[in-house]
């Protein structure tokens, strides 16, 4: 057994604060309580008790990101919103969330109360509430200061969107520029300071999706971004549905600092990590609808159509290149940048 | 960003298992698809979408227990029992469960398929399904072997048990001896292997639980006893309900084994954490009916009665001693066995 370090409670976690007794009571009840308050969380039951009716969507993410805070976000920011955004790829309205964590014995209680308040402050974006929660420490070493779990459900408001769901002639949209949260990560990572415009995209993505739903848009499918990038999900998609689909690289929004770094690491844009950036298969026809309520209610104004669906390389991805040339856009190997999320 | 160790994929998980790209497919649909099959799993959505009707529980635990294998269990099983147990001590059928696991890097894939075999039999026995999980690859020394984070949503079926529920007369019954599981870490832990009898309690509650709701009981309060032990229960109760609780020593059911490792270490066996262990407040009339059937179809036969709800001392628990002299039961303070659950 490892010995306790009596550090001053209202400076570091210590393991007397995942005891399940007095400590665990006093940090829950000042930190998490307050920050998430609500009646549900308030009655401390072994189960939150919600009024769920009909078709509900059921999510959960692990967050782990090194760092914990970067350009755009902190990992609290991060683990409402990837969840949220799990959700409302689902057509599902993000009410209730669940949240734990796991916490190194010795961490900075003034962070953990810093990134309690991104998590309040990214619930109130969409109106989601943490509901249940679960609190471990560990001793100094074995863990990395903080890894937070959020779990979600929703009433799926929309039916029918899924991987499965694509048809030849459906357009490809992107909501916006890709790979920043990656080469947030990055730059975080790396301590580079050159690029100073470049922050995470990580957003919650159930107020823009909210707007296409009230829209009654046809999805077809509808999926954030986020390991594995772009080229996961069109991977996933292509196989899942049995359709070949074709991107113009040209029309791929990508910034000029993400550009500059994927050419410093060797990285390809569409391999990043996003984390408030989707992309949708919709019928062509009402594409350039769907792209104007983006650009208007989400966050970048870049979303763009970069392609379309087909009825021939089943399962693959083909990519066109500036130059005219096409080769097939592979599912990401390998592991890059780990901890991106 | 540390070097990636190129290690045999079939022998220990590698960081690009968590990258979202090909290796992490594989790893998904080889182990964990293989041993959580089922329909909604397999759809391989953004969220799992489960058709939800009336009053639902959802809950939520992490686990960071070590060592990941002791007696009578390991992290796999115990990631399903604690989670199928908070569902159930609400009254509710355990439905659904996601899972995710923080694993870090160069864990033996022959561990991780024994855990999750574990969790695969564990579901069976309530008929409890995986229906959504994530998977995070830390680098090696960022997390200590694996962590699983399991949240669930089931139906209630017997509404209005709750904490705040306890009334003046009620009999305080608990379902079995009492501190086994801590007790069985702590062996572990140590290397003991004196006390060679002495398992974790760690059990599926479900199945006694709707034996109880299938005989139509009236259950004010029941909840397992996990980190704080029965003390930590008994003093949420006795606070939620603003009520006394007196508890007489000599009725709590506490194994020879428990009370020997206690003896050596200084423990107390109702500080001590269980895993399949119940408290439940019923009206008196009923209860030694409530404990026949407890002891009918759960695990251990040792379910007793062991005190009563006062209208006096409110908000607080009240022991007596074998030689009849009273004291104060308190909420644990301290962190006596770290990373138990």
């Amino acid at each position: 057994m490892s010995v306790e370090i009596k550090l001053p409670t209202e400076k570091a976690v210590q393991l007397s604060h995942g005891g399940g007794g007095k400590e665990m009571n006093n940090l829950i009840k000042s930190i998490f309580f307050k920050a998430f308050a609500n009646p549900i969380l308030a009655s401390e039951e072994d189960a939150a008790v919600l009024n769920l009716d009909g078709p509900t969507a059921f999510t959960t993410d692990s967050f782990t990101v090194s760092p914990l805070f970067f350009a755009g976000g902190d990992i609290g920011k991060l683990a409402v919103a990837g969840t949220v955004n799990d959700l409302a790829m689902m057509g599902a309205e993000p009410q209730y969330l669940s949240c734990s964590f796991i916490i190194e014995e010795g961490f900075a209680i003034a962070s953990l109360k810093q990134i309690v308040a991104s998590m309040a402050s990214e619930l109130h974006k969409s109106g989601t509430r943490v509901v249940c929660g679960d609190t471990k420490v560990v001793p100094k070493g074995c863990a990395d200061g903080l890894f937070i779990n959020t779990s979600g459900v929703g009433r799926i408001l929309k039916p029918h969107i899924s991987v499965n769901h694509l048809q030849p002639g459906d357009a490809i949209i992107v909501s916006g520029d890709i790979g920043r949260h990656g080469a947030a990560i990055l730059m975080a990572r790396e301590g580079l300071n050159l690029e100073s415009d470049l922050r995470s995209d990580c957003a919650n993505l159930w107020p823009v999706v909210e707007q296409l739903i009230a829209a009654n848009i046809t999805i077809h499918a509808m999926r954030d971004a986020t390991r594995g990038g772009l080229a996961a999900v069109l991977n996933e998609w292509a196989q899942a549905s049995k359709v070949g689909i074709s991107v113009a690289e040209s029309q791929i929004p990508v910034s000029d600092e993400v550009k500059g770094l994927c050419e410093l690491y060797g990285f390809e844009p569409h391999d990043l990590a996003n984390e408030g950036t989707f992309i949708l298969a919709v019928p062509q026809t009402i594409a350039s609808g769907v792209v104007e309520i983006i650009n208007r209610y989400g966050d970048s104004q870049t979303a763009a159509i970069i392609g379309q669906v087909e009825d021939n390389h089943h399962g693959k991805v083909i990519l066109t290149t500036p130059w005219g040339s096409t080769r097939y856009l592979d599912l990401p190997q390998g592991e890059l940048l780990p901890r991106i999320c």
